[in-house]
């Protein structure tokens, strides 16, 4: 795997996923396997691979990567043995994380094509779900690119985007949602300025979209999640894009905690503001926001995680949700693997996900 | 200096401030003592002492602590060369934070002190001075006390309330302004909860306003700046008050960067917001927002100042105002020492300031 390029891989032999360890960044680009169950939901759980995409590829690429170690320890494993392990070890896999859909959304592809091919041989089912995952794994770099080229004509010389959050090539495969079209354009020579929020408490913003953008060459502020209304009140903001880790039928998306208070901020200030996502991220078996869970993480992300010493006295309680609902409302437009869509967002959604 | 009551303090012998280094809470509850200028500039440049009533009490009280020990160093100075002396003083202080106004108005009050005093002997000029300096002291306590007297109106049983940075008893020297009338309530047995957020990236929220407000006994919730959108959609919170740090002659007010971001939330889920101040906080002079200066800090507290390690790759850049400024429209009312103004802020805020 090229870490330059991809943030995680099927390994050659099959047997594990190669991830970029993100709780490493931006100190050290570490690659790490991982091949156990109680690993890939570990990694997924600590966010040492996260971004809506990049968990569903990473789970669909896990099921192959299961079959074909629980046939290399057991070669005469029965389909039907194997098939019933699988399940359990995809059900598993997807309570690590509740709120990305593409985490279910990957996870019941396999779980389909498990059904589809339980009546061939172990060996063959085992072939069946590797080719699989390898289509959702390669699906995800095209329709990346897709978005690249659907957000691309809203970009113009000099641009100030602000984005929050870390939607960029360390979400997905390769490319990134939010930022596609950011690279994209970079690439065509434009010339922008991208304002990362620093997104707490995880920082991906500061610890991941900083690091990517400047490794590629790109100009980039980093910001404290508070400080968007200073910058669009000078002006120096013209378009924020983030990425989204649920999409209702009714275009209200879940994404990173913060996404709605800057939504409002960008509304407030007439900023137009773009969620980028690939159609896997769109649940249109969720009618609104309403009925999107939410997670509710550790204290101690708050507290004490990145620090030296614990920051917030022990009799005092903490509010930690991952993510927040951004009503589709404030949402001036969706930018799809599809195309873009800036009206009727429930016809537009509902057609993007056919 | 009793430090579970007060902030800082004139030490007994006159010859140095007590503070509270509010740079090691919540670890420690530490009282030091200030005596030479470059310890008052670095005290309040570092924020050892901060909030915008308490640096305008600590500078005020430091020219007296000045004067003390310029006569006590050589008894026979003139008074000529004392008050020179002490207007130098002055003019370095005042460099040390640019937005708070309080400072200013604090050091004004000692020069024309020393103006109208020039004409006595350098020891009844020292005198002066620290009565002059008590007076801006005990009536900062007493402001105070009027601000929770002029706010306890708004508070009803079981309300939930939003704050940003520390505008509390740590802001001032006792009580504090946005948190006064909150300390009333709970006195006065209603029971309520407080909802603090960490106010990045100098975190006032999580280390003092948690510490004060659990230390006093009030049920306290420490959030990232990024989660109030989801409080206020889930209908958590009754009412937002904050501090400030000038208030302009048509009610724009600057306060800790991130006070806009969260009015313009407020604004958004009509949710009042409150800006609790002294007089002293007003300044004619600005006649909006736009003439208030805002302070830019280091890098380093957004990218390392807390961390274990640096959180952004050093290729990118850093934006750190200090403050932001909250437009009056998004403004329900100012909670001051005079009373509350909730229409006409112009008219109010020049009749308070006189």
């Amino acid at each position: 795997m090229d870490a330059a390029k991809e943030s995680l891989a099927l390994s050659a032999d099959g047997l594990a996923v190669e991830i970029i360890d993100q709780t490493k960044l931006p100190r050290k680009l570490e690659v790490i396997r991982l091949s156990e169950p109680t690993e890939f939901f570990e990694a997924i759980h600590k966010l040492k691979v996260r971004g809506a995409p990049a968990i569903g590829v990473c789970a669909a690429l896990a099921i192959s990567v299961f079959a074909k170690r629980a046939l290399k320890k057991d070669p005469a494993i029965s389909s039907l043995t194997l098939a019933n392990y699988l399940t359990e070890q995809a059900l598993y896999l997807e309570s690590s994380r509740p709120t990305a859909v593409n985490l279910d959304w990957a996870l019941s592809q396999m779980l389909d094509c498990i059904k589809t091919a339980s009546h061939l041989s172990a060996p063959k089912l085992q072939e069946t779900l590797q080719r699989r995952a390898l289509e959702i794994y390669e699906d995800d770099i095209s329709r990346c690119r897709k978005i690249a080229e659907a957000g691309f004509p809203l970009i113009k010389e000099s641009m100030g985007i602000l984005t929050h959050c870390n939607a960029g090539r360390l979400a997905t495969v390769k490319y990134g949602t939010a930022l596609a079209p950011i690279y994209l354009a970079h690439e065509r020579g434009i010339s922008l300025k991208v304002y990362a929020d620093e997104t707490r408490p995880l920082l991906q913003g500061a610890r991941l979209t900083a690091f990517e953008l400047t490794q590629a060459g790109i100009d980039t502020m980093v910001l404290c999640d508070s400080m968007s209304s200073i910058l669009m009140s000078e002006g120096n903001i013209d378009m924020v894009i983030v990425g989204a880790d649920r999409i209702a039928a009714n275009g209200d998306s879940a994404n990173k905690v913060g996404s709605s208070n800057l939504a409002i901020v960008a509304n407030y200030y007439k900023v137009p503001f773009y969620v980028a996502a690939p159609a896997s991220t769109i649940d249109l078996s969720a009618r609104s926001g309403k009925e999107i869970p939410i997670e509710m993480r550790d204290q101690e992300e708050v507290r004490s995680m990145w620090y030296k010493e614990p920051m917030i006295y022990t009799r005092a309680q903490i509010f930690n949700p991952a993510f927040d609902v951004i009503d589709a409302s404030l949402i001036t437009g969706f930018i799809l693997d599809s195309g873009l869509i800036t009206q009727d967002f429930k016809e537009g959604l509902a057609h993007a996900k056919r």
